[in-house]
């Protein structure tokens, strides 16, 4: 299964949703786009920036068409929204945005309380949506959430993984994030359940997207790397998790990743202090200290 | 150069020394001896409880003998103590601890700054405390610091953690920690010095003492198990790093470690709740969050 280790990786920045949708208090679209801007200027260049689930349903990322207008229109850039429905597909066209991710899960309980639907409806709703997405000139990407263990379930067969992810790609995503959605995963779980898709799918077509919960993420990166997977999620900062449970964790923090990479001759294309910057601005707002140990270790938080 | 993964690795629990050394005020030696009884109660079995470095350069740990007098003995747990020179080996026995161990370095101007003496020097002070130790019925452990990257130097040629490890080896010492002093390892550092190092000396010999300040040593922990390495230095609750310099990292927490080789399959002999038990008791002494994913995760500290 080893393969040779990729000499480039590519970085899906993913702060600004993930990250800023967990907020208790909603931030101002200014803020998010000079972060944007931010990330931008330290090379990144894959920015999933918003969410077109509905405003009711996730009050942080009411302002996601007024954010995409703000942004600057670089060639170089792929920024992306999240799309649940049809109706979410509208919001996304309307908004000039060119990629957007649609999301389901490998386990069914969690799929039900995540979104209501059973596995099965979900790629139904979605193979509608890839279908009319693609058709208008947008690019897809997929999610899989719960990938490794579920926090209803428990650990998830790699099988179950295999079945969405595949069925995601059959219907024109071009790439599908295996999600460790609650951060539990270690490197056998990474290896087993990856390995497993590699059978049938080329690493190109898979990222991973990783929360840093029991501090694993870099070690699951790791295991990806050895299986050829050259794309991987994180989140400026670490951004993420749920302030009002301390503890609940982010994802994978950009810096770290960038670090780790970097370090390993790996190369990002991204600038480690130029980054940095763009989190301490993002904390700045936030005003409390993240997650990522690159971030506290170069630029600690000022005393207040 | 790849190994089976063990199925059974051994924690060294650095966290009462390389820890509680690092506080601005000493810890009362009851809270001392009270958190080293709940990490044996969790199932640690190796315990670095204390130093004899002269008390005038680490006061935290002035009342090691006193410390040592207050432990319960029980046969199956080895309690060790640093010891830089023959007078603290003087104080050691005294104490009735069965277990010291001693360091040096692998960077030149490291060792010059650290302990005042060239490597050379310093491992031939060590010569004579080692063959006094043993043959008074003692266990030697040596540490060998910024074996990857120096703060100094930068990048440390394996042939440098060669050669030191392998004199430590050849005066009597029964283990060497290969040390990532400040931290800044990644997995390709470990494969290829702790690989120049499995040339010539058998896994068993060898300990990764690892810290987390960027966050990759979990990560650096499979890259060891990758080659057969199957004992790592850890700290309850991640603690150590300088707390006025914040930012500065402390070891690998050991619940994080805990929690990546028992879900690994890698029996580890601890128990995952009590150690955090532990890790909360010694964090209210402290006063403030430590660093370790798990005890945040699991055991938020409560608000003030």
């Amino acid at each position: 299964m080893a393969a040779e280790p990729p000499r480039r990786a590519t970085i899906v920045e993913v702060g600004p949703r993930d990250g800023l949708q967990n907020e208790r208090e909603p931030i101002a679209t200014e803020h998010k786009r000079r972060f944007i801007e931010m990330l931008v200027a330290a090379g990144l260049t894959d920015i999933e920036v918003t969410s077109f689930v509905h405003p009711s349903r996730v009050p942080q990322l009411a302002d996601a068409s007024e954010l995409i207008a703000s942004l600057p229109r670089l060639g170089a850039i792929r920024y992306s929204a999240l799309v649940p429905n049809e109706k979410g597909l509208e919001r996304a066209v309307e908004s000039g945005i060119s990629r957007i991710a649609v999301f389901t899960a490998a386990s069914e309980t969690f799929t039900q309380r995540n979104i209501g639907m059973t596995i099965a409806q979900s790629l139904e709703v979605f193979r509608d949506v890839v279908r009319r997405a693609t058709s208008g000139g947008l690019t897809v990407r997929g999610y899989v959430s719960a990938c490794f263990v579920c926090p209803y379930e428990g650990p998830v067969a790699p099988q179950r993984v295999c079945e969405v992810t595949e069925a995601l790609l059959a219907m024109g995503v071009d790439e599908v994030a295996i999600s460790d959605t609650i951060g539990a995963a270690v490197p056998t779980d990474v290896s087993r359940t990856v390995g497993a898709l590699l059978q049938n799918v080329t690493p190109d077509r898979i990222a991973l997207h990783l929360h840093d919960t029991y501090g694993t993420a870099l070690a699951n990166v790791c295991a990806g790397l050895e299986l050829g997977i050259a794309t991987f999620d994180a989140s400026a900062g670490g951004l993420g998790g749920c302030p009002f449970a301390p503890g609940a964790a982010g994802n994978l923090a950009t810096e770290d990743l960038v670090y780790l990479l970097e370090r390993m001759g790996i190369a990002t294309g991204v600038d480690l202090d130029k980054l940095i910057e763009a989190s301490a601005y993002i904390r700045g707002v936030l005003g409390r200290e993240l997650s990522s140990r690159n971030l506290r270790r170069l630029r600690p938080m000022p005393a207040p």
